[in-house]
């Protein structure tokens, strides 16, 4: 089956690459990594229901179907270059595959990337979708390596994601306010350049897809190290301070999965200079804690006291 | 969510490549392509329903999911190397999910291909595998060489799917030959070293997928050119023919799609030298019409009458 789909996107992205010999149209394209370069490559499914609200704007699910991809790309290190696309979907709804083409093709112009393969089939609506990015030997970032006494930072803000998705499945999105917070979760940023800036001097690094605690978790595990973040540290847009809750902003910073922000590990000595140069590139970066031995992440409020996880968020232990 | 089904088809495929310079378990994989060769790349879905029956044995699906693709690496004379998988799943069923993790390690391993990522979802069973090739710069097969003159071959038996399909809606399989007619849609064999060695001759190739005459077609409308063929010359395994009557047999062979075998075109003197290199690989490759001008597939039948397509499958012009 044929949605058009393939050719629309291939038809608004990258055609002039000279890394692409031969792009969609024969059993497969053929492709030639430049001298020097070793490949990156991801896959990544969104779900309708999971990954994203059924009733997301087509636009949105095209935009983020790439986004997710190009997160881990960013977490590598790894400048993005092609992609491939399987989209299967119930029938072949012609605005439907019009939104998802504009904003897939929206993120991959911002990068070059093209398009180089693809397959649509019907069934129930998933995409997946396989990213190819380029990095030098030796130089990709990794989740193995943070050393104990290196500072925790995070790009950006967190939490806003998880908000937006409650403000959508309240139906609340009238305000600026909630819209930003649901843009944050219908269209993440990849941080891209961030994670080319960080290969100078980052030890390890992980994109948040899963929440900020089971994500640094992974990192941690990696590292064979533990972290201490402090609450009171998390970087938090205003829009989620001023519609929630302080413990509800807090444990959606802690626990809020698809922000799609960078968390990496920094030497206590380069940390000023990570920060400026992220600055340049329009990136906050916050230092949010340290890595120390053990296993694991502890959480500290403000008062110093230890977090643990509860039903409903985190408390104070043994509250 | 996590079915360890990544994880067990990793145990049981290729670790040894040095080309894999960090696996699965970060944010991405980092691989190497070997100085010298290009990179071949494609993607296919298999979904429930739709590429096999309700009921197909996990161990099959598993199979052919990598089986197509590795079909489209054939198709450009590519070496399989890796593999990236995405699968949806309703539920974490471990007795599908091991059988799927045995069927695709099996074939994997029959080219020490190495999984590199994956992602597992939960929703409508879906899977999609994104497979890489290496091939020399300029020595890929495409579908766009075929010359005026050139002969038009194929592999192995044609239509043996889609009989195995028709006995599997009727719930025939009791027999030997039901059982191989079946086994050719469930489990078929991706021609990697005929492709492989059609490099040398073949002005063009393309694999099986869709049916004979659909995808010669999509070579002819990729070489700008016609084709001729002769029904008299389709090679049919005998199940087939024991099995079906000769009209229902050739139109299997002509339309049946799921066969995944090549169909290339050789300059003819070349014909015997290209039949003579396959059959040492075990690998039949039969004749069955010409190139010609103009464009699309003409086909005769043992009398020389032309066919035309009609409801129920291919009758004599004008019948």
């Amino acid at each position: 089956m044929e949605f058009t789909l393939i050719d629309r996107i291939r038809e608004r992205t990258a055609q002039g690459r000279d890394d692409v010999r031969l792009g969609i149209g024969d059993d497969a394209a053929l492709l030639a990594v430049p001298a020097g370069q070793e490949l990156a490559v991801a896959i990544d499914t969104l779900v309708e229901g999971v990954h994203f609200p059924i009733g997301t704007a087509a636009v949105d699910i095209g935009w983020k179907s790439l986004a997710v991809n190009l997160s881990d790309l960013a977490a590598m290190g790894a400048t993005p270059a092609w992609a491939l696309l399987a989209l299967t979907l119930p029938s072949a709804d012609a605005a439907l595959i019009d939104g998802l083409a504009n904003g897939f093709a929206q993120l991959a112009q911002a990068y070059r990337l093209a398009l180089v393969g693809g397959d649509t089939t019907r069934g129930a609506f998933t995409i997946s979708v396989a990213v190819h990015g380029f990095v030098p030997p030796g130089k990709a970032l990794r989740r193995s390596g943070a050393q104990v006494g290196d500072a925790v930072l995070v790009t950006g803000t967190l939490g806003d994601a998880a908000a937006g998705l409650q403000l959508v499945q309240k139906g609340a999105n009238a305000d600026a306010r909630s819209a930003f917070l649901i843009e944050r979760l219908n269209r993440p940023t990849p941080r891209v350049a961030a994670g080319l800036a960080l290969r100078e001097h980052a030890s390890a690094c992980i994109d948040i897809s899963d929440g900020l605690l089971a994500d640094l978790g992974h990192l941690c595990t990696a590292s064979n190290v533990g972290a201490e973040i402090e609450t009171s540290l998390l970087p938090r847009s205003s829009a989620l301070l001023d519609l929630f809750d302080e413990n509800v902003a807090r444990d959606f910073a802690l626990s809020g999965g698809d922000d799609y922000e960078l968390c990496f590990t920094v030497p206590a000595q380069h940390v000023a200079t990570v920060q400026a140069d992220l600055a340049r590139l329009g990136c906050g970066a916050t230092k949010i804690g340290r890595i120390v031995e053990g296993g694991g992440v502890g959480v500290r409020d403000a008062d110093g006291r230890w977090l643990e996880p509860a039903r409903n968020g985190w408390d104070h232990f043994g509250a």
